[in-house]
């Protein structure tokens, strides 16, 4: 483990203190462990970590509040792919395929992402809010600190900016990171049927006016056979690069549209889903720095079998991070450490990676470089967790395992 | 729906009675739904079940407590296979299985079933206490009220005693219903190599001691190539059958040993795991009336796939229970509603066999025929869900649907 000089003690108390704990810092190689550790904040910002014996004093006479827990303390987790500001549930749809009826009866009986949509274009923002609300709290509670959220389920200037106004009030209301995505691109609405350019010119027409409002960190599409076209997607990034706005795409979910290598000719912040990606994508996302998000819970329930290429993101050094997905129609995940067990069960993650993932490489999937670490001058996100190695994270499913959630140096949990 | 008289209301006040949600029975085919229901319990004991409008009178006149909810009510969760009491965890071997470790080099570093053993062995009662209530305390929370918790760890007689014992403790200090399974024939302790039968003998001569102290409510043995043979399981059967204590089985999870048959053969309450249950291990379960249980849990954790044959459970009638097999090696599970989404998404159940399978098929499987359906005279065992539709309680991984649970007519989360 690297170890990192404190802020010298210059007598003025820290904000707070924790002690009891072990520390997976992700600092260096491996957990980055600190066994019996301890870590120091003030203004928000991690003012010691390492070795209890280290501290300059005793406990209580180093900070205003002195928390002793036991267990672990890796950093707050960070959720870098997220769809949960929508209305409606597809719970009865999921029921559907199981009885098993077709996607047509399914359709016919209103299913699909059409009812996703009709539902959040009928939702006022107080309704769409309360139902969201529940969920990215249900985050929180399992250890997310900082989370991305996406519209497009309005597919219309009004409900895009209803939905991105949701994730907004959602960071002010629990005090965590949002960070929020303009993702119109995500299908076509019903009123542009047989029109996708037509509707893509509305797309980058809407753009420019979210962001002035302050509303658009990220800017992404689906591109997929199913969703947009490699050049229509082009055309998005385009409009977003003119604003100076990141962009990420899901890319090569259900086929190699070459969407991963996409992303990364527009430095992309992230390539998601990729479980098609070829070696070419996987190497433009390496140059670029390109973070390769996956998403298992997506691969879980739609009982998917292509993986994505795991080793060659290891040889080519493309670092991967792991988030829920959460959506209603193939990824209802309310729990980051859920899509942790997935990623190991499934895409043969080592818990390590699986960490590293919900946490550093997901902060970098979102463009943020203070978090996802636990290091002198990082952000006081830290989670302390009722477990007696890190590796118990991905281990087990369900449980609470939560002893407390800090984003800021203010407790949340 | 069919309908069932409430109890004469003769003027004594319910004990309890809860509205403001729908009631998912059970009762009946379907979900036995019953949209703006109520539900009264007097002495631990369902006292009305029905629309809200057919009450006698206004709510508060004819309760001592009423509780206003929404969302959806189950009857509460039944878990009918777990091993929750042991010592330690596997979580390190979890994690040296994903960095591509050998099985021969996880044993070297103490892994294996022989680590728990010796944990288990090492570990005072109140420490094993200590260290299980936290899972059973987690299923709790998730809805159940009623859990099955196997010994098997020990495999000498104090320590198959001492589990059975933290299993009654947990029982009476959770206030839920514990029923305990005496499992000494789970695998072969080290100072019996290659003496198997030399160690059936101790297994046979533990039973009546220990069901003298009351601490046996089934036995069930593993019939497996790597467990005990037909034989063998046939001796610890008949031990049990002189002492009239009902079976079931570890039975056709690897391989067809015919192990559902024989555990029909003795009329055996369940036959558990059953992937490799041939049609004739069927039929005999049918005409038995022997449950399945299936547990998806060491299903997704082991990524097997050979599934059990639930086309053909449907088509002889066999009742499908599902249960958590929480257990630190295959299925570290801390949740049946998670259960039951594997179920859902490995074997394709329905929502609704799922819930019938963690609640009324549950209770059939541990021989309990007084709870698991929402019905007047079942006991007062529900869980008042935060849901628009009870197949959510299949949809999400992960987060927290509990409004209340309640046992007996108390309330316990
Ligand atoms: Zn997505
Ligand atoms: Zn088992």
């Amino acid at each position: 483990m690297p170890t990192h000089p404190a802020t010298p003690f210059d007598g003025q108390p820290f904000d707070g203190l924790l002690i009891g704990a072990s520390l997976a810092t992700l600092d260096g190689g491996g957990y980055g462990e600190v066994p019996d550790g301890a870590l120091a904040w003030k203004d928000g910002v991690l003012a010691y970590v390492g070795p209890r014996a280290g501290l300059p004093g005793a406990p209580d006479t180093l900070a205003h509040q002195v928390i002793e827990t036991s267990g672990w303390v890796t950093p707050a987790l960070v959720d870098a792919h997220t769809h949960l500001v929508f209305a409606g549930d597809r719970a009865r749809e999921f029921e559907m395929r199981l009885q098993g009826k077709t996607y047509e009866e399914i359709a016919r009986a209103g299913g699909g992402i059409v009812s996703t949509v009709r539902a959040v274009r009928d939702a006022d923002e107080a309704a769409l809010f309360a139902q969201s609300l529940p969920r990215a709290q249900a985050l929180l509670r399992d250890g997310v600190t900082t989370m991305e959220i996406k519209s497009g389920y309005g597919l219309d200037f009004e409900s895009e900016r209803r939905m991105l106004r949701v994730a907004r009030n959602i960071g002010q209301t629990l005090n965590v990171t949002v960070r929020t995505t303009y993702l119109a691109a995500h299908a076509l609405p019903p009123e542009f049927k047989d029109n996708a350019d037509g509707y893509i010119d509305e797309v980058v027409a809407w753009l420019p006016r979210l962001h002035a409002e302050g509303l658009v960190d990220a800017v992404d599409a689906f591109c997929e056979g199913i969703g947009f076209s490699p050049a229509q997607t082009r055309r998005v990034f385009e409009a977003a690069r003119a604003l100076d706005i990141p962009v990420k795409l899901h890319a090569d979910q259900l086929s190699d549209l070459g969407g991963a290598g996409l992303s990364a000719e527009f430095d992309g912040l992230s390539a998601d889903h990729v479980e098609h990606t070829n070696d070419a994508g996987v190497r433009s996302m390496a140059e670029r720095g390109t973070v390769a998000v996956l998403l298992p819970g997506a691969f879980h329930v739609l009982r998917d079998t292509k993986l994505p290429p795991i080793e060659a993101f290891r040889a080519h050094g493309v670092p991967m991070a792991v988030a829920t997905d959460c959506n209603p129609g193939t990824s209802p995940l309310l729990s980051l450490r859920q899509a942790m067990q997935l990623a190991c069960t499934h895409f043969r993650l080592t818990p390590e990676e699986a960490l590293r993932g919900a946490t550093v490489n997901g902060a970098r999937a979102l463009g943020l470089h203070d978090r996802g670490i636990l290091r002198v001058g990082m952000r006081a996100d830290f989670v302390a967790w009722h477990v007696r190695h890190p590796s118990e994270l991905c281990y087990w499913l369900g449980g609470d395992l939560i002893n407390t959630v800090h984003a800021n140096g203010h407790r949340l949990a």
